[in-house]
């Protein structure tokens, strides 16, 4: 775990003082920076050492075969990883004849910071070489949000009390050696050399350019630097390529008060289609527009684009500093993870390492486009977008299931399945229906008709058909989805997973009734009466278990008659329970790995009364082990709607510093977008009671004792909200656009120009007790 | 499939005229040698051509890594796979010039029977060179049932017409090149050259040994050949060795009327412990008691060892002559995969092939053994104790698994479990339960106290344990037994499968029994009297699932509720559905690769009325498609006790003619040993109304109209019993022992030196109409 203070509690920054190298592989993830098409993992600029070094192009991968001991029909055959591509980041120092390394000398003074306004990596290192040479070195990194294509750093280094000469040298470095493996099923699989080499052209007239391709799935990736060198008169420059490196090397001595400057402007680019002389150009021409800007240039840019962003998706909070950081952090890191996306997946670890091998799983549609939607709705149409063009595949998937409609992969990164356990991949048939949900909220917030006409109906129809062929009306009329496989991965091909039935339902309906709002794009797609009809009366059929002895709805049909976990007997390093228990023993009892009830009492609170939600969440705390990061936000936003407000407190914070703090050891795989977006979640859904959906925005704010005021800005219907949020009363404002209706606490009000402030109700539930598994309770919150 | 009439159906041989290499790997099948220790595949003397090259050794396997793309805790990581050892059947001829291959020249007559008598593998051939010269050659191979580590080869040439140059040549050969593969997931993996040479002594006087290890496994397999040779004065012999070869040549001049007769004597050994010169020694003195005996005293000895076995077993059936043959065809087998076994296990293809990697199953204890305990009770008592001796290896398993007792493996050589797909592995319980029920038959049948308190009792004991750990009390008391998978492998990881509860019930019950009649034992394996209590509480509460909507039981809870599989749909080219639909649809509808629930019925008649049996028949016919060779007996011996008994008759022409036929199409990796009894089962308990249990033995026969008598013995509390049934009435003869009460249709009568007739009644029963799936149907008898 990362302990406090190795990040410093900063509003606007996540900083680190001094440098723990046990640590490097977890900060390369919360340093990293990317646009949502370049990631680049926040490696050292020297290379060494490393956690694990880390360049990314969003949906750059390499297939490799699935190996089964016994094979099945359906069973995908190849696997599709993110490859580590061209380092454009590299730069290595040589202080006079010892190379910079903070493992060797004295390292007198290190600093780390992302600055969340500035979209900036910086670094300061004040080093002395083994034989007494002592440097200052900063540098500042970004990936551009305005040049997709383009990242650049600066460099700088200048001697500390006598001269020096300093060699930099600046490189391109293809297959770099990936260390880090891990008997973690989880953990990424490491490819060895993906990178065939096609042309590498060294930096002799300026641009150096190295052109690649993917062994096997035969993805051409370009990579281009330039740089701009500010030295005393006497600095040399020498540019060297060569087999999978290209090098600036340059060379100069430096008296005290001297600096050597360097920018270095790297550009990537890559096509499955496009030829090594159209990519080499491609990379050249970012770079051009690159230099255009210039590093100041670029980095007016980025700040612009961040203060655009912060404008209507900042959050406030007061009381708790760290919570504070972590909203914003989190924020930013969904950012990168999407703003230049422009029909790409939306990866459950961003671009920010090589964890779930880089794909993209349903995370995306229930924790992050909910955020974006709200925030920053232009690049859930990107996330959405790919999953139409991904459509054709997953309508063949579904065909040779035996289904109708579209069958979407449970992880992927081209659209194919690559799932190799059946039982918590293919049969986890609710991705569809989260597909569905995020559409229908990103039309609702939005009322973007063209994006529903173009790409929503299309998703709409596919996966309405999809549940129509997976259900069936059984002798009492009920219709019934069995052997499917819902959220909580500790439970597998069940019948009637409750979230699973209530998420198909709404699927049907919002189908049903997109096709009415447009009946000529739905002919198109072959949609007849008779099919919308029978969506419809699927949808009213739709069977929701309910066991009325507990008085509580169990996850899946005969969940609650199964065994309890043995909590009592389970040590506290046996978790996470899967790898020290069979899946065989964990599915057949009650034991939950994250909220699937309970997101189902978050995402379909409709079909649940207020005491069944208190009931429901009470007896699902006591199962629930959270032993994956898609847990903690959904038991907030419940926990604050049945009146638990200082167990959601906690909560939050779980969620919120998943990164942060390292929470599940495997940030060094990457972050965890999904519980970043579930600060906000929590923070907005949970103690904001955000609710929207049909046209309606609602709010039913409460605040725990930590937390002593949160403002927070959302999107709606073309207005920009904002909402204060004290312990006593609320403050609506309308930062942009018309009037509208809102609802606070169950009661509608209009907002227009003035203000509009309203008391807090206490909670009208009563307290029910909650306990959680012995040893699983969420860590009490000490905001410092 | 094998068209007849390539095989004649001879009452007591299988008899093929002519040779089609198409079947060639079908009859090496049909044609194994073995006997429980060697198997011989029925392959030609010269080697060439072949289907598959097999010469196996109970127990010498290889292992191999189980790959799994995504891993997971309890998978586990190695399987073990047959290994066709040193072959020893190799003979082969040169006539002057041209190497006898009955691909070339001309073959004018090939015969080759297996005399079930006589224990031997006939081969008459009268060839023609392609330059013309004809030979007569003649062969008698044997795997002696007295010599457990011998088998022989009498050889004999003589050439037609003018005198022929003759040189034979007799091997040992390892590491033989294995050209079967296939893409089916039931089709042993190959091995390639996985013996290690470790010594190869020529037989230069006289014998030849070749000692192997296995690369790996680390299993020391040794091998030896001697010969008797008989040919003209001039007669020339050599001997050779070195690699993995060892050759005898002989080389004569033959003139019309002469004759080269060569007699082969080979033994083998194996051990994981003993010494080079140990194994050495062990297979030539095994050599040297087949050199007393001589070919005749081999001879002699096999043939009264099968009078004894057929005195105590055999079943006469007139009316259908393919019956006749196939059911003696399958005792012959079961005599042969475990006359010699001596604590090793009966694979689910004997020793005939490499089918399921060599692998043992459940088949032994539920469809094997029940056959051998009535006819060839000590083959029963060396199975089990292969079992006793895995125990060690079943309870680390178990402990695995986080549970009591013993988890037996589902599929082994070694006692490990190496089915690498849990859910139809790991999850299929039922095998605990099956392995208790055989222990029972067997103790009934037998009486014998002493195999039942240090055999039986333990197994008991450690599987009643599992259960109780397995299971759990609900809400309202009963018993459940969630999460696990019945013998259907089209349903997996289901809730109180019926045929497991039932079978896990017996099995407490029967383990308190035992524990009662072995208080000292059963004290010194830990068992209390509040333990022995808990395993009767828990059986009495036993939870049996009933859908009183339909008024059957569902084979596992909720299975009824389930969409039934659309046949219509289903073309006759998607069967086995295994091979053209995903399990996960498989799993969640209405669809019975095999008895499961009907299962249940046979094995557990006592738990359900008669109106209940007929409608669960009724009701599974409708959804059972027989992918599986382990259903067509079960479903035979319920038809015939429901009073179906025409339809009976159909499925036991299935069960009994599955690898004659070649029905699955997989006879060539092997027979199926479990269908092979299943010709046993359906007609003695089938048509023969059989039931044994508590110390009593029941019969109910009636007879389909195709057989127009059917003539049983069998063994039971050291009485040998005859049952001559014809369509009127059963003739009941003590052939041995003393007086008993047995029971005829419900009533009890005494048994005493004077035989019993009794009238058949008709069936009680209303024929309640019964329908399989479309195209599914069991072919009509026409018996020839």
């Amino acid at each position: 775990m990362i302990q406090h203070p190795a990040f410093v509690a900063e509003p606007w920054a996540v900083r680190e003082r001094g440098l723990d190298l046990g640590l490097l592989a977890q900060t390369e993830s919360v340093f990293a920076l990317s646009n949502g098409h370049i990631g680049l993992r926040g490696n050292l600029d020297e290379g060494e050492p490393y956690g694990q070094p880390g360049t990314y192009l969003n949906s750059v991968y390499e297939l490799r075969p699935l190996p089964y001991a016994e094979a099945g029909y359906g069973y995908p055959e190849s696997g599709q990883t993110v490859v580590n591509v061209t380092n454009g980041k590299l730069i290595r120092l040589l202080v006079d004849d010892e190379p910079f390394d903070v493992r060797y000398g004295t390292l007198h003074e290190h600093e780390r910071a992302l600055d969340l306004r500035a979209g900036t990596l910086t670094r300061r290192a004040r080093w002395s070489s083994p034989t007494g040479g002592e440097v200052l070195i900063t540098s500042t990194r970004l990936v551009s949000f305005t040049h997709r294509a383009v990242a650049a750093i600066l460099y700088e280094v200048e001697p500390v009390g006598s001269p020096r000469r300093v060699v930099v040298q600046s490189e391109l470095v293809a297959n770099e050696t990936v260390e880090y493996t891990s008997g973690d099923p989880r953990a990424a699989a490491v490819l060895e050399s993906p990178l065939v080499l096609e042309e590498n052209v060294p930096a002799t007239d300026g641009v150096a350019i190295m052109v690649h391709s993917t062994r096997v799935s035969r993805l051409r990736v370009a990579a281009a630097m330039v740089h701009q060198i500010d030295g005393p008169e006497r600095t040399r420059v020498e540019a060297q390529g060569g087999g999978d490196v290209s090098r600036v090397t340059v060379a100069t001595r430096l008296e005290p008060g001297q600096r050597l400057r360097l920018v270095k402007f790297f550009s990537y680019g890559w096509s499955a289609k496009r030829s090594r002389p159209a990519m080499h150009d491609q990379v050249v021409a970012a770079l051009a527009a690159a230099r255009l800007a210039g590093w100041d240039g670029l980095c007016a840019d980025q700040r612009r684009f961040l203060d655009e962003f912060w404008a209507g998706a900042d959050v406030e909070v007061e009381g708790d500093a760290e919570v504070q950081q972590a909203v914003r952090f989190g924020l930013f890191h969904l950012l990168q993870a999407s703003a230049r996306l422009e029909d790409r997946p939306i990866p459950g670890k961003g671009l920010t390492g090589s964890g779930y091998d880089g794909h993209a799983f349903w995370d995306t549609e229930i924790f992050v486009l909910p955020v974006l939607t709200y925030t920053y709705p232009r690049a859930a149409v990107d996330a959405l977008s790919w999953r139409k063009s991904i459509l054709p595949m997953a309508e063949a998937r579904a065909a040779q299931l035996g289904l109708g409609g579209a069958a979407f992969p449970w992880r992927t990164i081209n659209g194919e399945e690559c799932s190799s356990y059946w039982p918590a991949g293919t049969a986890a048939f609710h991705i569809n229906a989260d597909i569905a949900h995020a559409v229908t909220r990103y039309v609702d917030a939005t009322q973007d008709t063209r994006f529903e006409r173009d790409t929503g109906l299309p998703l709409l129809v596919a996966t309405a058909r999809l549940w129509c062929a997976l259900g069936h009306h059984d002798a009492r009329g009920r219709f019934r989805i069995d052997g499917v496989t819902g959220p909580d991965e500790y439970s597998a091909v069940s019948d009637n997973n409750v979230y699973t039935n209530l998420m198909a339902g709404h699927n049907l309906i919002e189908a049903a009734d997109a096709v009415l709002r447009h009946p000529d794009r739905a002919r198109h797609l072959g949609v007849t009466l008779e099919e919308s009809a029978a969506w419809r009366d699927a949808a009213t059929a739709m069977f929701v278990p309910y066991d009325e002895r507990l008085g509580v709805h169990p996850q899946s049909e005969g969940f609650t008659s199964h065994a309890v976990w043995d909590f009592a007997a389970t040590r506290p390093d046996q978790y996470p329970l899967l790898l020290h228990f069979p899946y065989f023993d964990l599915y057949r009892k009650q034991v939950v790995k994250q909220a699937d009830l309970v997101l189902a009492l978050q995402l379909r609170g409709e079909a649940f009364t207020p005491e069944q939600k208190a009931r429901d969440f009470a007896y699902y705390e006591a199962l629930t082990v959270r032993d994956s990061s898609l847990s903690a936000c959904t038991q907030a936003v419940i926990a604050a709607e049945v009146g638990q407000t200082e167990l959601a407190y906690r909560y939050l914070g779980e969620a919120a510093l998943m990164d942060l703090e390292d929470l599940e050891k495997n940030t060094l795989d990457g972050v965890h977008l999904a519980s970043l977006a579930g600060a906000w979640i929590a923070l907005v859904a949970g103690f904001g009671g955000m609710r929207a959906g049909q046209g309606r925005m609602c709010f039913a704010p409460a605040l725990p004792s930590g937390i002593t005021r949160m403002a927070f800005r959302l999107r709606y219907h073309g207005r920009l909200l904002h909402a204060d949020v004290t312990p006593g009363s609320t403050a609506y404002r309308l930062l942009e656009g018309e009037p509208l209706m809102l609802t606070h606490h169950g009661k509608e009000f209009r907002l227009a120009a003035h203000p509009v402030t309203r008391p807090n109700p206490r909670s009208p539930l009563p307290e029910v007790p909650v306990r959680q598994p012995p040893g699983r309770e969420p860590a009490p919150r000490r905001p410092s």
